[in-house]
């Protein structure tokens, strides 16, 4: 039953229902988290022989460089080689870093403003208000490095190709616009996967700023739920073929593939690119954990082996996604008062309730016990217009759990928008 | 003989014997690298225990939380307590990072450049010239960071006590200037270890900035080479006593200790430093990798593991600096053309020859196949005064290595020097 159409009196009674749900659960002393996409134990489990992988006597590479020392700023050779290969890049178009991505991308921004980026004349700080193109809803980490920075956000609405490019091909005509933000495969939170007439129109719209940057977060590329990993058509190769080379700067870490906390962070980037931040880097680092490279490099020995561990985490994370979707089908399903994504792949299940219900549903829930992220989070400055957007972080609860956490997230949901719905009657 | 003194004939003779020893090693094709303070592979061993020491099922920290996952931007409980003691401050004042103390210190500088420090009005940046003080000779990483972040900088002499601290205490007068670089234990490249006056006059001097700070990079705090750490009195207890408790960020590593490329950087500061890096770092990490901490307090047990370590790399070490000191006393001893420190802990040996000489004997000794920092690298810019500073760095090299490379040093340093007292007598 439709609750937008449907009558007072039946209107009451899905509230009521929905109230008696809702006080049954949180009678339940629940404690459950699904606010941030972190793997869970059984993940982690399958990248435990990492650990040991790299003992004594076998610290070198294959040059017999021992890579216990300082040294190689840009990476192992091995480790270039196979990322190169994992963002479908040539391995002089990759820097391998040190375990978080989110470092590398701050460190980027953050170089543009203070330094400058290949193609333009001078720091971005020096250059007036800066402004980055942020499809939403998005990851709250990117929005939060711009607030940070005193970069100015504009927001574009999502499709279920990507950004809504009618919208963001309009803004870099302003040379003031120096990038935008994009999630490709699997979008944090929204899920969608970029399609090639996406990927091709980015690489090929006309931009004012010649310093202007796509920031390419392929944070899930190979994160898929069962079906292998989404084809994406490769954004380095369409900049090229569209005479922008240096547009696009690709990043990707294992910390959702091995070890959360201990993972592998990579840049792929034209050799411009990659000079450009080596460059930026040698004042702030004599190399990075080559150490932590080579055990990554010989836990996956290839592709191949690194596609194979994703079919194991597919197993797991997959029925925690089904969960969350059964749960939403059975509970919200033709109630006309939520809308849902089903990802192929990530680690988010975006959830659209009615206009002005989202922070009370999730501090309803908190109150049961299930903590979510704060609506507005996948918006810059924390506020979604409308507050209507909450994102689903299933991975890290067992399936269990999840089921309990969804129990009490619809009853959330249907109660709160109920109410609403009564009161604007 | 003093060449200084020496009749022309006596002259004459000295450089024809430096040239035949030069000619006969020229003739060797060596292949020696004195440039950098890098472990050797016989001290890199004493810790690939570490490696293998956390494995499956065997990842989590006292309190049963999974180091393998996101989080603790602050560092895992117990290596902020190990680091804590290994820093001589509170487990709250210390906070436990990535592999590199370098990046800590270039983060923490760009910090108070972009954002300001505590005690500040205002980002560094905004506030016109940034100038920091810098003990010369000194670490050629930190001139480099201020010339990249377009800090002025101001040399003071050194002295066998620390920086010359009458010259220093007239810089800060001008709220322009913002720091002072001090590496305070075994300095590089000089060898010094500051006295407990220097500390604490550095703790109490009157500055005009309320956001200057002392950098107080304690990279050599246990490396000693067998008479054990020399004593350096508290720069952060001594700050507080005068009322400053927030002047100082003191760093350290184990690059030097365990695996120079995979080791754990720290830093320590008064708690509200601590709160004011850790609100800067919030932007760009999730977290350190807390796997490899936790290698680091398992392979140590405790300080007593640590010291007993680091006298297992003195004993390493020590013969090297030895070599060192045997060569030049034997080649160069009275004959007034160089004076050379005998440090008693650190990586570095420091020569100073004629004035006009350090760049001519670094070049002909890299053409014997000997090679050695540039001259003028241990100073702003790149540019010794004097061009008469070189500093020798014999610990990643063999004993018989540097002996012959110590040959040909000292003959480069009593040719090069012959011919210069010859011209211009």
């Amino acid at each position: 039953m439709d609750l937008k159409q449907a009558t007072p009196q039946d209107l009451a009674a899905a509230l009521e229902s929905a109230e008696a749900a809702y006080t049954g659960l949180r009678g339940c002393n629940l404690a459950l988290d699904m606010t941030r996409g972190k793997p869970a134990p059984e993940q982690l489990d399958l990248a435990d022989e990492m650990l040991t992988i790299v003992g004594h006597g076998d610290t070198a590479g294959d040059d017999g460089t021992d890579y216990r020392n300082y040294g190689i700023l840009a990476g192992i050779p091995e480790a270039r080689a196979f990322f190169a290969e994992y963002m479908e890049v040539g391995p002089k178009e990759i820097v391998v870093g040190g375990n978080s991505s989110l470092t590398m991308m701050y460190d980027t921004i953050m170089g543009g403003m203070y330094y400058g980026m290949p193609g333009g004349d001078a720091p971005w700080k020096d250059q007036g208000t800066v402004k980055f193109i942020c499809p939403v809803p998005g990851y709250d980490r990117h929005f939060a490095i711009c607030e940070r920075l005193g970069i100015e956000m504009l927001t574009v609405a999502k499709t279920p190709e990507g950004p809504d490019l009618d919208a963001v091909e309009e803004l870099p005509k302003d040379p003031a616009v120096k990038g935008i933000w994009c999630v490709p495969k699997y979008s944090n939170p929204s899920g969608e996967t970029y399609s090639d007439a996406t990927v091709q129109r980015l690489a090929e719209m006309p931009v004012a700023a010649p310093d202007f940057r796509v920031v390419w977060d392929n944070a899930y590329n190979v994160h898929h739920l069962g079906d292998g990993p989404a084809p994406l058509a490769n954004m380095l190769d369409a900049c090229k073929q569209a005479g922008n080379p240096d547009r696009v700067l690709m990043f990707g870490s294992t910390s959702k593939i091995t070890h959360a906390g201990a993972g592998v962070a990579v840049m792929a980037a034209s050799e411009a690119n990659v000079a450009d931040a080596l460059k930026k880097m040698f004042y702030s680092s004599i190399g990075p954990d080559k150490i932590n490279q080579l055990r990554h490099v010989r836990f996956f020995k290839d592709m191949a082996g690194l596609l194979a561990h994703m079919d194991k985490q597919a197993e797991i994370v997959a029925p925690k996604f089904a969960a969350v979707d059964r749960a939403l089908e059975t509970h919200l399903a033709g109630k006309g008062i939520a809308t849902w994504t089903a990802p192929k792949g990530g680690y988010f299940v975006s959830v659209e309730v009615l206009d002005g219900c989202a922070s009370a549903i999730i501090e309803m829930a908190n109150r049961a016990g299930v903590k979510l992220t704060p609506a507005g989070a996948t918006h810059p400055y924390g506020k979604g217009p409308a507050d209507s957007f909450i994102r689903l972080a299933p991975t890290v609860q067992s399936v269990a759990e999840i089921e309990t956490a969804m129990e009490v997230f619809c009853a959330c949901v249907e109660l709160v928008c109920a109410k609403k719905l009564q009161e604007t009657a």
